[in-house]
């Protein structure tokens, strides 16, 4: 029968590298907000959202000292608990890793967020919206100085970014986010040039992130996007905030608008 | 672990202003209709139409002298009616307000709808549809002289809507909606200008309903729309064919034709 | 309690006529195929695909000479089997009318494809894709002389089309569907101009039916489309490739292409 | 009652070429990666991306000599385990026909992947992009010396494309997957012409299959795309990558930008 993705159930106990540990208690829980069973949800919410077609993108969330990583090639609308690595902050070694799968191209890429802007969680998206938008910066069609950066301002919904990304987002009494963008900032997600091997962009994307300490994500050109949070909610509702205005900004360039 | 939203569960027994009632019962129903379970009924079914992506949007239904609001900062397709806030149609005050949430900035507008218009349900979405209408409008491209209407005739999904809103819409035998625009009235929408704060739209929101006796709706600038009903179901209704009109005005004027 | 949509349960025993018969039974079924469940399943499918939103289009399958007919006015995603209306073909007389709901406005329409196509099922959309077909023809964008045909040929979709609608769709060895338009044929969609009510379109839609013999279907200017075939699945594969037409006709047309 | 699809449940059994065989153990299994089961759920999620409306479109899995394919003119999203034929891959003769159905036109044009490029599994759709993608190549719109093929470069998203569509998609340590496209090859997918007759199209395709080794599909002018991979994943997020590449290249030709 065609097999559409090889996994060892039970294999976690005997890693190749010689140590025997109970990693499997790693991944199992009934909790659905346990990072393994979360990150099987968010995987499956954003394949349906268009974001992480053929196997595209990547989530991950921290635990405490532990970042659990949806692994490479599998199908994210079937991911499930036991298909995720298991990653020691510190040590950067794995505490789990499955026997039949690869760890994600992502994940240094991830460990910069979770090390320089104090993430809780990450989020790679292929969004078509998201690459569109490199594309028009590119060919510099909204602003030919600015071929580097996204700009854009006075869109309510940039109002749901945080400065940073990580940062505060509390909610005043009336639903103001105090810690957030307000609608007349200029809201700025730096592009970096995409490069053959995705593990090479960890050097443009960490400073990038120095360099924009405002941003709450980064842009890859002709790829795709990089987001984070404080935590799953944060990143993930950021995640959709950043698409609507890809998206918008889209429409608007179509339509002959400016961004600014 | 990575909490996405703090909720605690019983958290409307004691509140901070000191006193205590069992707030609890008038958000616990086995009817789907209730309007908590509603709200968390219509807050999943609109992030599934891209209405309220990234925590923004609100709804609200009025029962009796009862408010029901959707909470600020909750991710909408995972809204729960234990999230609900209550107020007092008359006092104003807070029936009941989760200890954890925030009220949302949407209230006083809400509550405009219902004073002025005798509403029993008000939705608050951020519909890309509805903000191009206002970019377009904004830009002069469709008529230069009208820039704080939206106005559109000779559709036929425009007999969905009543005039004001919450007038009737009797259904005579053959189908024929009395109470609501015809097909050679022109549907027009007032458009207000967006304010950094979502609170501050109060005054221009009202000014909108009181000079606009016949829209169902306010547009806000470069923001969405405020559409409301005599009860949920024709206030999504009109929510629903607000939103056609909308996206098919957009691609009207991309290939060059007029709204009216 | 804001109520949606005020239904009677029980309210086909006695009417308002003076009959009083069973009329329950001619709606209740355990078969999913049973006309009243099957028109609910379709609408909630033709919801979710945008064809019916705000309570526009409509639905009916003819069962022998029981002609099954979706109400007016209620939302079709919530659509349930006892909100059916049942009229006999040959009196033209409701059998099943329920108490708190009119009849759509379709009925008539329906009547002429059942009439005069011997159709099983017809389908009425607000499809934006065949709102703007209507649009482009009107503007001459395309074919300046013919302003009320929707013509296009060599898309292989078409070939999911019978010829008249409800004539054959064998399928042969192969795969091959005689009966229906073969990809060198031009399909013909004829375009009547839409009325201030929907019952006034009958003697127009009539008309499009008797000279155009092979068409499946007839667009209404600025409205929809009705659709039909002999049975369900026809009347529904044919809608879904007409629709598909349509979407890749307004694409096409965006990109400067021809359709014929 | 209308009849959507006339099945016979147990029409296995006996076959009109007069051998009786226990044909339905081929159909039979509780193991939803079971082919039969496989491809009714692929239908069902193929349906909902658009791939396959109006019963357009095909999926095959080959399971050692024996060859599942879906039937012709049975909707994609009702699709059942039952209504699968099954070929023997040497024979070319049917092991079990479902009586009532017929067999697909694409069997001619599977079995060429099969043979050719030994495939697992093969899947045509009738995507929009895919056709717009071969109107804009026919007028010349992108590269006027170039009509019969589509090239891509530079789009992170090629990378889930393995050479040849059957290749090797090995993930090295890393998450670089060894034998897929690199980021700045080029995607090239030969567009052959369309026929009368799906099953005439034959020839053309196994002679595009040829004259492009790499090449993992193969598009067919107004009509679709053709794409398989060694096994059913592969070939599901080849066919992912690619609609995305499709759409992709749309939108970017819209706002004027070059594919190479």
């Amino acid at each position: 029968m065609a097999a559409p993705q090889q996994k060892l159930e039970a294999d976690g106990e005997k890693q190749n590298d010689g140590y025997t540990t109970d990693t499997e208690s790693l991944v199992h829980s009934s909790d659905p907000l346990h990072p393994a069973n979360h990150i099987s949800d968010l995987c499956r919410r954003f394949y349906s959202l268009g974001w992480v077609t053929g196997t595209g993108g990547g989530v991950s969330i921290r635990h405490g000292n532990h970042i659990f990583l949806a692994p490479s090639g599998v199908q994210k609308e079937m991911m499930q608990p036991t298909d995720m690595f298991v990653m020691d902050f510190h040590t950067r070694e794995y505490l789990r890793r499955p026997r039949a799968l690869k760890p994600s191209a992502c994940t240094p890429l991830f460990m910069a967020a979770y090390t320089h802007r104090h993430a809780g969680c990450c989020i790679h998206t292929h969004s078509q919206w998201a690459v569109l938008i490199t594309l028009i910066c590119e060919a510099g069609l909204q602003n030919s100085a600015e071929r580097n950066v996204f700009a854009i301002k006075e869109i309510e919904q940039i109002k749901g970014i945080s400065r940073g990304g990580s940062g505060s987002d509390e909610i005043a009494e009336g639903g103001r986010k105090v810690g957030n963008l307000g609608y007349y900032d200029t809201m700025k997600i730096p592009i970096i040039e995409n490069t053959a091997h995705e593990e090479d962009l960890k050097g443009a994307l960490e400073r990038a992130i120095e360099e924009w300490p405002e941003a709450c994500a980064v842009l890859v050109r002709r790829h795709g996007v990089y987001v984070w949070g404080k935590d799953v909610a944060q990143a993930k509702t950021q995640a959709e905030s950043l698409d609507y205005s890809f998206q918008l900004a889209v429409e608007m360039h179509k339509m002959g608008m400016k961004w600014v």
